[in-house]
């Protein structure tokens, strides 16, 4: 069983505005100005979208090819919707995350609609960001 | 009840190369080198892991002015572990997602350990990220 380690590095270099390190890469994070942010980049939970959204396209590919189907375009449309008053600490009902988050598959392929949906119903199975998001995932946090 | 819509549209433009647009932002995936990309950008569940990350520093910061602390330095450091077979559509037992999520997180700043501990008690409860990770999110795909 091959287990693989990913890792990140995060630093707050601003007040909401965050530097990522994921190894070459560095992506810059914050708030958008109506959150009290200086809007240099996605925020953390517009991110998970684009995880989603990322990880349908990246999965989509490889079964599109294990299945022999050429793609000539495809693209993801998501729409989450979240109540922020738990994040502002005020009181509410509501959880703190998306209570739903919604994908528009957009595929142009060389290939009939029942085949893309078994393609789409596989690509979800083996996706690793929609498990993490439907199924519970253990985050342990922990101070140094 | 205030509720808020977030909305991201990605864009397959090579191999594994997604184009993400989130507002006025544009950011780059991929998969690296070893996994058959061309290493253009971080992969989905890694951006979940910088997405945890950043919810961790951007609750931080609003709780500790709430509280009145003041911060130094705060960085946090995560690691996920995923066994990639189901992704890859190999038969195994494991879920096609992390398995565990650890952070670590060094901050430097004008408050006991103990009203840290208090602090990050309530930095986790109201941190949208780890709500959806922990808990059961719907997540909907659906063919355009």
């Amino acid at each position: 069983m091959a287990e693989v380690k990913f890792r990140v590095s995060a630093n707050l270099i601003g007040k909401f505005t965050v530097e990522g390190k994921i190894r070459k890469h560095t992506l810059t994070l914050d708030e958008p100005a109506d959150l009290g942010g200086d809007d240099k980049g996605p925020n953390p939970v517009e991110l998970i979208l684009l995880a989603q959204a990322g990880c349908i396209l990246m999965v989509g590919r490889v079964v599109a090819m294990e299945m022999g189907i050429t793609i000539n375009s495809f693209k993801v449309d998501v729409v989450g919707v979240l109540n922020p008053e738990k994040f502002m600490g005020k009181p509410t009902e509501d959880r703190a995350g998306f209570k739903e988050i919604t994908l528009k598959v957009y595929i142009d392929a060389d290939a009939d609609r029942d085949t893309l949906k078994k393609w789409l119903e596989i690509v979800e199975e083996r996706c690793p960001v929609k498990d993490n998001l439907v199924n519970h995932t253990p985050v342990k946090v922990e101070l140094a």
